[in-house]
C-alpha cells in the first residue's frame, strides 16, 4: 500500500467545506503527514485516519495554511496519553512557535518529541523501505517539497529452480537481495536465474506552494506520482507569478516534463466555488490529473 | 438584540464534530468573539457570521482550544482586504504568539491590529451603548472571565404629557436620559412624570475555563445570563478539582447563588458522546439551564 490521502485542498482561505492543505501519506506500515493547514487534527477525525500511526510530520513553509493545525494536534496526541516518539521536519522557525506555544500553555508532552531543522537538500529520513528527500521551492517564502520513495523490491524467489538445485532455506534473504548462488562444487549460478524481478518501487514527489519553475523538473524526475499546486486557472497566470503560485497548466507541463505518471493537483483559490475547471485544463496538457479532493486516497504506483 | 451564539462547545480534544471552544456575542451592531479555538473561521463560515463586523475579540486563557483559531482568523482578515481596525484584549503573551507567526509568514495586515494585554479586573472596553469587564477565574494558568453589559436604556417619553405642557422637542433627549423640566414660571416637574422606565438593561458573564469558585459569585452577581464551563458530569467532581474545570452541579451552583435568570453550560469532555447528562443534571440545581450548541443564538434578556 502506497497512498495519499487528501485532508486539506484549498488555498489560504478556508471556503465552500475545503480545508487548508494536509495530506497523508500511507506507505506500508507508516503514516506520514505533510502539511498541517487548521482543522487537519478535526479531518483526521473525520476520515478515520489514526493519529497514533503518524510518527513523522513534514511541514513544506510556514504560511499559516501550512501549519496552523500543528500544535493542536500535537497537544492533542499528548492529551491522549500518546508514548511513541513524534518527529517533525520543518523550517527552523517553527520551533520556537511551538516552543513559545507550549511555555505559555504549560504543556508537557508525553511522549518524545524531536524537531529536525531542514537546511538543504537531500535525504531527511530513511527506513527500512523507505527514503524520504526534501528538495526548494519557488515561493514568498523559504519553501520545501518532499519525495517520498519506496525502496527497491526484494526480488522473488523462483521455487522451482531453488528446489531442484537444493538450496537451503538459510541462503533465500540473500537471493532476494540479488546475490549469486555459489553450488558446492564452485559454480556460480546467476542470481537472475534464480529469482525473478518484483514491483519496481514507486514514488511520489509534493511540490509544495511555488511558481511555475522548471528548476524543479530534475529534482522529481521520474517519480510515479506527482502533487503540484494549481492555485490558479491558467488565465491567471500573471497573478500566480506575483504571489508565487501556479496555474493547471503549468503544474501539467511540469508533470509532463518529469516524466510521471499521474499528477494530482491541488491548493485551490477560495475564489473558484467550482473546481472542475482545474481537472479540464490541466488534462489538456497531463491527460492523467486528478483533482486532489478531500477524503479520498490516490494509489501511488 | 443581544445574543450568544455558540461556535464551538467542547474542551480540549475536538471531538463528535463538537470544536474547541468560541462564542459570538451580538449585542445591537456590535459583534464580539470570545475564544478562538482550533476552526472558528470555519465555524463562522458555517453559521454564516459575518467576520466583518467582529471589532473585538477576547481571549480568556492562553489554552490552544480558546485561541488556536486566532492568527488564521486574523490573517484571513487580511486575505480578504479589511480595513476596520481589530481590537484583541488577551492575556500578554499571546502578542508574542502573533508577531513571530505573522514575522515567519512575512505578513502584513492591510488594517490597524490593536493588541491590550489584561492586566487587572475592571472596564476594558466601553462603547455608547455597552460595556466590557473582564474578571479573573481559576485555572491551571491566567485566566480571565468577561461580563458584557448593555448600558442602561433610555427612559420613553410619555407622549401625551410633553404635548400637554407643550414642551419642546429640543428637550427630549434631556428627558430620555432622566433629567427634570423646569417650566417657565420655574414649576420642576420631575422625570418620572414625564417619561416611562425602559426594559432593564442584560448582561452576560462568560465564566471561562475555571474550577469550582465560590468567589466568582460576587464577581458576576445578578447578571441576565451566566456561561459557565461544566467539562465534567457531577461523579467526576474529583478530576474537576485536579484539572481546575468543574462540573454540572457547580456550575448550576454558581448560577443559583449569583442569582441569574439563565445558565448556559459547555466544555463538554471529550469523553462524552452523548451531553444529555449535562442537561439533567445541572437542571436538578438551577432549572433554567440550556447546553451551548454549536450553530445555537441564545437571547439574553
Amino acid at each position: 500500500m502506497f497512498g495519499v490521502t487528501i485532508l486539506g485542498n484549498n488555498s489560504a482561505l478556508p471556503a465552500y467545506d475545503r480545508h487548508p492543505t494536509a495530506q497523508i501519506v500511507t506507505l506500508h506500515d507508516q503514516q506520514f503527514l505533510i502539511d498541517c493547514g487548521e482543522g487537519t487534527q478535526m479531518q483526521i477525525a473525520r476520515y478515520k485516519i489514526k493519529r497514533s500511526k503518524i510518527n513523522h510530520i513534514f511541514i513544506s513553509h510556514l504560511h499559516g495554511d501550512h501549519y496552523f493545525g500543528l500544535t493542536g494536534l500535537i497537544t492533542s496526541m499528548g492529551l491522549l496519553s500518546r508514548e511513541n516518539p513524534l518527529n517533525v521536519y520543518a523550517p527552523a522557525a517553527l520551533l520556537d512557535i511551538l516552543m513559545l506555544q507550549f511555555k505559555v500553555a504549560d504543556t508537557k508532552l508525553p511522549f518524545p518529541f524531536h524537531f529536525h531543522a531542514i537546511k538543504e537538500e537531500g535525504l531527511i529520513l530513511e527506513g527500512k523501505k523507505f527514503t524520504v528527500e526534501t528538495f526548494k521551492t519557488q515561493h514568498r517564502i523559504e519553501c520545501w517539497g518532499f519525495i517520498i520513495r519506496e525502496k527497491k523490491h526484494p526480488r522473488k524467489i523462483d521455487k522451482q529452480k531453488i528446489i531442484s538445485l537444493d538450496i537451503p532455506a538459510v541462503y533465500y534473504e540473500r537471493l532476494k537481495k540479488g546475490d549469486d548462488y555459489e553450488m558446492k562444487d564452485g559454480t556460480i549460478i546467476k542470481n537472475e536465474d534464480l529469482t525473478f524481478p518484483n514491483t519496481p518501487p514507486s514514488s511520489y514527489a509534493y511540490c509544495a506552494d511555488t511558481i511555475y519553475d522548471l528548476s524543479i523538473v530534475d529534482k522529481i524526475k521520474n517519480v510515479s506520482m506527482i502533487y503540484h499546486e494549481t492555485t490558479y486557472l491558467k488565465d491567471l497566470h500573471e497573478r500566480a507569478a506575483d504571489r508565487f503560485h501556479s496555474t493547471t497548466i503549468q503544474a501539467a507541463d511540469i508533470a509532463q516534463k518529469a516524466n510521471t505518471k499521474k499528477l494530482l493537483i491541488g491548493h485551490f483559490s477560495s475564489k473558484y466555488e467550482s473546481i472542475d475547471a482545474f481537472l479540464h485544463e490541466a488534462r489538456e496538457v497531463f491527460p492523467n490529473t486528478d483533482l486532489a479532493i478531500e477524503g479520498v486516497t490516490y494509489q501511488v504506483q
